[in-house]
């Protein structure tokens, strides 16, 4: 949005007044216009030369979702698409409390220091409450956020689970042409949010803590059955004895579930990020089964059927998005919500009549 | 479908032959015509009359999906929903093997001597191969179906959980506008369908056996969250004592959650639906909640909350429905999924060529 201005450069020419002040400012306005103005081929030339500035640009343009930056997405996208697929998409959920950022920073760090470009996409879609916890985290991963060979991101919040969804895909797509090769997708694991990370990631790993009642107060059920391993964190002190046990009750559990697709057996493993304990073997461990689903084949048939998922989940969220942006609709459609709570219409009877409006818009 | 016919009173009108036979012949082919055209507001009056061959030609023309039918589909719902809306709805979800149809069939029994009118639909969509245990379970219901106040449908497999939501929920207005008053929605615990069947009822039970693992192997974890009540079945003979304990294991699990916002406390029960045991027990339960529920206020809450959820869900598959369906999508959303099996596209570039496409078509 550009802000009227009459001292442009064209109704600022009044005679030849060569005041070289008003040329420099002349200049500065230049520059921000340029600025605010999108060059979607440059933006692409300038992340996949590694250009963090220009990589957290793209993914705030990609954030705004206005109608008017459709083409620029696309043409970004498209353009760091040949770029992508080579990292290793690594998703991390744990209940609030089990000390999901300290953990992502110590295995961002290690990871730094084997000579890898690490990127934190970190989703929280359930509240704006929490979109104050989550730019805490970003300030918490005080050591990660230095490095140049880091970058980390926040999602915005107040949006639907589909829309985070599309914007994390697309800004994986982003960092991986921008040569970071781990993309850890760090969730909070209460909602629906951990099923979308499992779906665009290559191995899931579960945060837990030592204690009862952890998995019947916070964490939805379904989760485990979708970790390709599960840490013990804060493993530490007071806590090791506990965390010993939990992870045999754990490993016990596990074995329960039928073997998956990838023939890997999900693994228990302890840690304490606080004193950097156990992060080599999570790694290890990572890298392992990176290694063997690679050597099988399931790796690239994983990402096979994730980029199927994706192609019906795009059109979807098109579609939806389509229809429901429509102004008119918006403003029918608030009004079709109130008249089902006031018992003067039914779901069927609003649904078509908002369906038959959007035909003739 | 009319198959061709050189024989019609039209073209058989050959001088004035007036051989009995043939009228009657014509009689009944005019007969046959009529019934197969389909005339909704005939219908909707049959439906309101109770009339149960009506009830279930309505449910197979909902079924049917037929672009051709959608305005006659619209004018029954539309036509019954004023009937509507006045029965309780109960969720009732297991693993194979827990009894589902035994239990239904006493719960249903029992019913009907208390002057209940009930309908049964039978959901699993998980594929073509229990359609059949499906229509097994319909036959298995042999006292139940046999009633006159009884009414048992299975839905048709083979389709996606979108489409059988859409469907059951419409089944659901078709059998309260023919004047049944408790309808059960049988669903198998195993896949996505029990969440869908728990946003279109009042009350959700799920059924159990005692006995180790089978939280762990068969039940998705997130069921047992959404149980307003837990029936541990087959409690009989030898298995009484290990129902009793499961039944105190449970209790203590339940008592973890956090309350519900219906202010009800999910409830542990015995039953032995082979021996009738329980049954009175289970339905005085289901007063019990639908009465204090009702006085709270919460019941109406939850009935608009699920009306609004329907609404956009509507909408949603139809949106899908109209993309989908277009003989050009089908085709060339084939080719796409190959390609990116063949890895010669992307998600975003395939999603993008196909929503192109539709907007020329």
């Amino acid at each position: 949005m550009i802000t009227p201005n009459k001292n442009t450069a064209l109704s600022n020419s009044q005679g030849t007044n060569s005041n070289p002040s008003i040329s420099t400012k002349s200049a500065e306005r230049i520059k921000e216009l340029r600025k605010k103005k999108i060059n979607p081929t440059q933006l692409v030339k300038e992340i996949t030369n590694g250009n963090k500035t220009a990589l957290s640009r793209a993914i705030t343009l990609i954030e705004s979702r206005q109608i008017k930056h459709t083409p620029a997405i696309n043409t970004i996208i498209e353009g760091c698409l040949p770029y992508a697929n080579n990292s290793l998409r690594v998703g991390i959920t744990g209940v609030p409390g089990v000390g999901k950022s300290t953990f992502i920073e110590a295995l961002g760090n290690y990871l730094i220091c084997q000579n890898k470009k690490v990127a934190v996409l970190a989703i929280d879609p359930s509240s704006s409450i929490s979109h104050g916890s989550i730019l805490g985290d970003k300030t918490r991963m005080e050591e990660l956020v230095k490095q140049e060979n880091a970058f980390i991101r926040p999602t915005a919040s107040g949006d639907s689970l589909g829309g985070v969804a599309q914007k994390t895909r697309e800004s994986i797509i982003l960092c991986e042409a921008a040569g970071f090769d781990v993309i850890l997708i760090e969730t909070v694991g209460v909602g629906q949010s951990e099923t979308m990370v499992h779906s665009m990631t290559d191995f899931f790993l579960l945060l837990k803590l030592a204690g009862a009642g952890d998995e019947l107060q916070g964490i939805k059920r379904g989760i485990m059955e979708m970790a390709d391993a599960i840490v013990i964190n804060k493993a530490d002190g007071e806590n090791k004895k506990p965390a010993q046990q939990a992870k045999s009750e754990f490993r016990k559990a596990l074995h329960l579930y039928p073997t998956t697709e990838s023939g890997w057996q999900p693994k228990v493993k302890l840690a304490s990020a606080l004193q950097q304990q156990g992060i080599e073997e999570v790694w290890n461990m990572i890298t392992t089964y990176e290694n063997s689903t690679k050597e099988n084949g399931y790796f690239q048939h994983k990402r096979k059927e994730q980029n199927k998922f994706w192609l019906l989940q795009t059109i979807n969220d098109k579609l939806k998005a389509n229809f429901y942006q429509q102004p008119e609709i918006k403003e029918k459609l608030k009004q079709q919500l109130k008249a089902i709570e006031n018992n003067e219409t039914t779901p069927f009877v609003a649904a078509n009549f908002l369906l038959d409006l959007a035909k003739e818009l």
